[in-house]
């Protein structure tokens, strides 16, 4: 059973741009539409078999109302798209479909109520990066997994604001997408009192 | 002939922290240091040959000041690590070692003299990120080659403040490091009037 914080990315780590815009990534080919399709570095990177293993969906406000947004953009009536038991956290008053709970308060209660339900399967925190951060900060974010456009963006809503050290345990080219699993190790330190070392500058 | 960022950042696009220090790029392994090793996707990315077509190099005044802090903090007289011909992007009035120039105006300027002695050979964009921008807003920054480290900062100083469209050519793991050498398309457009499509959410 994890945590896993599974979103797409742009390069220099913003996960919608400043308009909350994605057309930056739908404009991206992934393995279906690239040559280049797939490499991996063994164990295979798989969405199916991710979902699978999935027992319970969070989120946070911003992400929640930016699918509400997109999937009636067009007048249908709003359907959440997992299947899952999902919870939005906000302090907001939300008119919520069948299986959506909200949450307002501290994550680690949120995550004690949601093991109760989740039967050792995994939690998928789906945005946005300060929820995703939260958990972190609680040192209860164990895997990040995303996978990266080839775009800079310069501004937009951030992937995780937060100072951390990760573990790179995959990687795969998932035609232009960059598909990178993270094991959290924790907060990365500052330069001490102790001095960080001699500076190291790259010389030709 | 190519003008080329050659930078380390990290995973959310910070080439600085908020402190402007790199203590988070030099404890990440490299592949020296990990058992990883390296993997490459055919044509390998070589600091070595990098270098040795480099023909000049540019720096912005906030890279050259923080190279020469860096390089004379335990009281060492300061030498410019670079042999080739090198500027200085700067409105400032800087006590330049030999074979460094300063230059303040617009890139395009400052590529046409770099052209007249480079003989064929690269430029490099050392950074900072603005300046790498200022290139590619002339349509003059034909690559990116990053070294991303499995780190998330928050803050800090911003790897390529601009929205460009990049073609990802070769991705090698080096220990911990991710090398990415990328063409620079251009730049990437924003949803137009015309729709940018039906919202794809990922469902489970």
């Amino acid at each position: 059973m994890a945590t896993i914080y599974c979103t797409a990315t742009s390069l220099d780590g913003f996960i919608a741009d400043d308009e909350e815009s994605l057309s930056w990534l739908f404009t991206t080919p992934g393995h279906d539409d690239d040559p280049e399709g797939r490499y991996g570095d063994g164990d295979s990177l798989d969405y199916d078999h991710f979902i699978a293993n999935v027992g319970a969906v969070v989120s946070g406000a911003n992400t929640y109302a930016w699918v509400h947004r997109e999937l009636t953009r067009d007048g249908q009536e709003f359907a959440w798209p997992y299947t899952q038991p999902s919870w939005i956290v906000t302090h907001r008053d939300l008119d919520l479909p069948t299986g959506v709970t909200s949450f307002a308060g501290d994550v680690r209660d949120l995550h004690a109520q949601i093991l109760e339900v989740v039967d050792g399967e995994d939690i998928w925190i789906v945005g946005g990066g300060d929820l995703a951060g939260q958990f972190a900060d609680a040192g209860l974010l164990d895997t990040v997994w995303i996978h990266q456009t080839p775009v800079v963006l310069g501004a937009g809503k951030p992937l995780l604001p937060r100072r951390l050290r990760l573990h790179r345990r995959h990687i795969e080219r998932d035609g232009q997408l960059t598909a990178m699993l993270f094991d959290v190790v924790g907060p990365e330190p500052r330069p001490g009192a102790e001095g960080d070392g001699a500076a190291e500058v790259i010389t030709g």
